[in-house]
């Protein structure tokens, strides 16, 4: 009797299960007109605070939820939590960006069981602090956005490219720190015109948002846009 | 006549494939009085700024090259060069940390090829922008630095435990963020004295730093740091 080998490639393998996953629920998710907006970005780039701010400005009557993904701590669920939102934290110990089956188990706490169950009507999944790995992995939400604030530099497309190239949006946040300048010039340097034109070139399609939490700026165009999104989502569903 | 089955771990195997390798580059660099460097952060953490204002500060007569990481682009290692010192870039397509095999390799390309040769005294590698990943490889350094910026926020320690544990050193960049206030208050809140406690409770053996390469605080007593751990190295090996 002779034995028999087993071949697994666990890269593509796995890459492949994510991605049939995410593409399941984006589906399911979609098919309930229900929007599922992934926020990416580096560690500190303005993610939270965009996300409270566009929170507090949705028009009235939207089920909205946040599912939260760190290595650690619940500070930014808290956060949510405290001013008058629900969310899940995902706790992932080192791994460094959330991927179909966690954000599945994160809906699934928010009440997300059954296929016809639509307990909100918006889901927010705030990603890993990472510019590289979030940007390479689906989780399902129809909607991916990258941020980048000024302090990080204008380089940042040239060096990372794989997260322009996948994002459908692109904020510009923490934009009202152009105003500051210290001895030997600008406090944070950054040629706004040079990225959006470098994500243009890597990403055509890209929606390009300039805000600033602390001003206000471009947050009512930013919720605007998040809204219609949630609208032909909705029509989507209908058809 | 029956198969074999072969089980190959691929995680596992992996990882402690670039430990053996990253302890051998380490036990090769020291035996020969030559200190490597690992910068670590995230995108913008002021990685380069910093690097760039050491090599200008370091006593005469040290050598000093730079192994630069990005996914793309050769910004980096541009601007070490236009300021006249010697560097390699690596180009890691999409990965998201340098690993000790990628080092070696830049290494190699410095001139570090027998295992007499010693080029340089001092080698600096500029890991990927990541405040994730690059702190759970090891790349064959003898001193590993992580790098926070007071525009991120000095909740990182918390949610960004594992890079805090790994590191040796902790720079807190940007201290000159502090001078700043706009509307609703300062423009980047920041508790040093919090993110110290954070951190030494992670990693109480960690040496932390703050500096501004805008004001000139700290770089002077950081740059001796490094000379004093290059200094060290040489008497090791000596020994």
């Amino acid at each position: 009797m002779s034995g028999t080998t087993r071949i697994i490639d666990i890269g593509e393998s796995l890459f492949d299960d994510n991605k049939r996953r995410a593409e399941a629920l984006r589906a399911g998710l979609s098919a309930r007109g229900v929007l599922m907006v992934d926020l990416m970005g580096s560690p500190g780039s303005g993610k939270t605070s965009l996300l409270l701010e566009t929170l507090r400005r949705l028009p009235a009557g939207i089920r909205a939820a946040v599912i939260e993904g760190d290595l650690d701590s619940t500070v930014d669920a808290d956060a949510v939590q405290d001013a008058g939102w629900d969310a899940v934290q995902i706790r992932t110990g080192g791994y460094c960006h959330l991927d179909a089956a966690m954000v599945s188990a994160g809906l699934e706490k928010l009440g997300f069981q059954g296929p016809a169950d639509r307990p909100y009507d918006l889901v927010f999944v705030e990603n890993i602090g990472n510019l590289v790995c979030t940007g390479q992995s689906d989780v399902g939400a129809q909607l991916r956005v990258a941020h980048l604030s000024r302090p990080e530099g204008d380089d940042k497309p040239a060096k990372y490219p794989v997260m322009f190239r996948n994002a459908h949006v692109l904020a510009l946040t923490k934009s009202d720190y152009d105003a500051f300048a210290g001895p030997g010039g600008p406090l944070a340097p950054f040629d706004a015109d040079a990225v959006r034109a470098r994500a243009r070139f890597l990403n055509p399609e890209i929606r390009i948002f300039q805000t600033s939490c602390r001003t206000g700026e471009g947050l009512d165009e930013w919720t605007a846009f998040i809204a219609e999104r949630l609208r032909s989502c909705r029509l989507g569903a209908g058809r």
